[in-house]
């Protein structure tokens, strides 16, 4: 992990700050009065209520508003496995940007334990405390059994955010950067280095909002039916992407190549294989904290739109663009899933506030402290979740 | 369940505030700077430093005083077992007491589950996230098993307070009447009503403190060795009490007591029974919502001293005169237990508290929201957690 300039800023902050979040009361127990209406014995009338109707915990309880965000430690930031206390730092701070950005009650657990039937089921055991659950930083491939096999056993639902919200991201980055290059999802020809729970979740979303020329790489190159070193994922990603059967490595692939989307490591990119792509290329180079190449060369080497991860160059593709404006939308509907429908209707609202009279190469997405995202991408996943029939607000 | 004059205003009181809690930022993250600082790249210096060693976790998130309030839902209030979401609206009150009264940051967790070993591994897997663990509305005698299995387990203190929270409040409320009464604990007579969870974990608190004649009666009569019908705790109780070998009923062990305790129901003692006690006795009959005898009948038939748990009495046995106080004194020296001499030391400053100088048989506790709780209770369960070896705290 490169030595960052914020690390020492950073440690005294947290030093001082002793925990970025806590719990505080809604309400007044200064009295005996007061007291008995929000404690004993009032208290009994809403348990009862709940107790005949479980669904009144949402109109009773904080339930409605509340995200659980949750992590096994095994995949924080770039750091690797560094175990349930270390990945706490970063669960606080999603948990501050859920209720900066989206007005959600989000708080953290981290469960000491790598076994994905324990993971899931000490997780399951607790849906009834909360009305979501966000995964967080779980390592490839469990977090997709984790995820395939929480949302089969709860009632309220279950978002993967390094795979969904990065989704979400990349596909409103994408629908701007082809419109301002003139080119259509349908037929832009992409390709991805990386094929871990990100660019598998990134590449399906972009599937089912039409993409249809798809090849995704790892360390070997392209993935294709048959080929050896696969897991079940990349194999399943294998079956249905890389439909002109490219093979060998991934600049071959990238040769005549419309968009790059990285999700993978610092540099596997070089200004030469930019320049055998097509014209006018889109590069998505998000790897954290290094991109795939540098915005400056990729430029120079003819890149029309760089994005990246970091915050210090345009174009930043950041979850929190996505994440808490989701959960926003989804809580206000009620939703007892977040489905593609809602992903892409987030994703379709996050590009057009881009594209609101000022999109440019240099400004493909909006600001992650724009306050219109609570607004109008919560919306957008409100309406879509209403249309999508998971909704179960009482209208 | 009586109907009380509370549940209206309690039903629209909830309707309206959805939520007696919420979860909020203690720092910004409204610029970019900010954002880097308290998320990424910032974090994963504090991340490392926990990585490296994990007991720095205290120092840079929020665990030093974030305590799990913790649930099945099978013994809420005197509702029974009313599950995990009707037990929430409980839960939520008490983690607004323990902010409100001990400035100690609490959320609540009800666990789908009524099989211990399950509970036991579920709580067990979120220790690190968390500074200290609060059962609650567990019932008996499942309660007992999943302390002390937890105790066994967890590097953090573990707290059923329907026991422990009752045994501090009785044991103070019980010195201050012997006190008024001109009696001493190693020399009173006490008959308990109730062998529940709470009764005996009163019971061996006073022991510890210093009693000697326990005589605990069950709905069969006083427990003794051998007697048919008791379960495991209930049989333990049976060998270190009764000494005099009461048998019979409960009238019976009343005659000539000093002091009667009970946690059982509604008019389980009658005023002729108070009579056939020793001169001036003492009746704490704490009993929810309605006590083992009506107060005023009590003091008719020759009490000295009547508590109940009753608001709208005086001397309400309340257990959030001990728990705020005892977590905070507890997290503030970082301990690793709640041991029996920290919970004494609560007792025996509660009970200084009331003697303040107006020590009477209409007030031997002092209020629930007496400011001081904080400061005095607090302080005595520090020293007593230092004093006692349990205390982490960097000095």
């Amino acid at each position: 992990m490169t030595k960052h300039r914020y690390d020492t800023k950073s440690m005294e902050a947290h030093a001082s700050w002793r925990g970025k979040i806590e719990v505080t009361p809604r309400v007044s127990v200064g009295s005996k009065e007061k007291l008995s209406i929000a404690y004993t014995p009032g208290v009994a009338a809403p348990c009862l209520a709940i107790a005949a109707d479980p669904m009144m915990s949402y109109d009773l309880t904080r339930r409605w508003n509340l995200c659980l965000v949750v992590t096994d430690g095994s995949a924080v930031l770039g750091l690797g496995d560094i175990g349930p206390e270390a990945a706490m730092p970063v669960m606080e701070g999603k948990c501050v940007l859920f209720k900066a950005f989206g007005g959600v009650d989000a708080f953290p657990l981290c469960i000491r334990s790598k076994d994905t039937d324990e993971i899931v089921r000490t997780i399951a055991l607790l849906a009834g405390s909360f009305g979501g659950i966000n995964l967080e930083d779980i390592a490839a491939p469990r977090c997709f059994e984790i995820e395939r096999k929480l949302k089969a056993v709860c009632d309220i639902p279950v978002f993967h955010d390094d795979q969904h919200g990065t989704a979400v991201v990349v596909l409103a980055a994408l629908v701007n950067a082809l419109k301002l290059t003139a080119r259509t999802l349908e037929q832009a020809r992409l390709v991805f280095s990386g094929a871990g729970a990100a660019s598998i979740a990134v590449a399906r979303l972009l599937m089912e909002a039409g993409a249809e020329d798809l090849v995704i790489c790892d360390r070997q190159g392209p993935l294709y039916p048959g080929r050896a070193g696969m897991n079940r994922e990349k194999a399943q990603m294998a079956a249905v992407t890389n439909k002109r059967g490219v093979k060998g490595t991934m600049a071959d692939a990238l040769q005549g190549a419309d968009v790059f989307i990285g999700q993978s490591g610092p540099d596997v990119i070089t200004a030469h294989m930019v320049r055998t792509m097509d014209r006018n290329p889109v590069i998505l180079a998000y790897a954290n904290p290094d991109p795939e190449i540098d915005p400056d060369e990729a430029k120079a080497a003819g890149a029309a739109i760089v994005a990246t991860g970091r915050s210090d160059y345009p174009n930043q593709i950041n979850n929190v663009l996505a994440f808490p404006a989701i959960f926003r939308g989804t809580f206000d509907a009620r939703a007892s899933d977040i489905n593609d429908a809602m992903k892409r209707a987030a994703a379709m609202a996050l590009a057009g506030m881009a594209d609101g009279g000022d999109l440019s190469s240099e400004k493909i997405l909006p600001e992650p402290t724009d306050p219109r995202l609570k607004e109008i991408v919560a919306r957008a996943v409100f309406d879509a979740a209403l249309a999508s029939g998971v909704a179960r607000i009482k209208r």
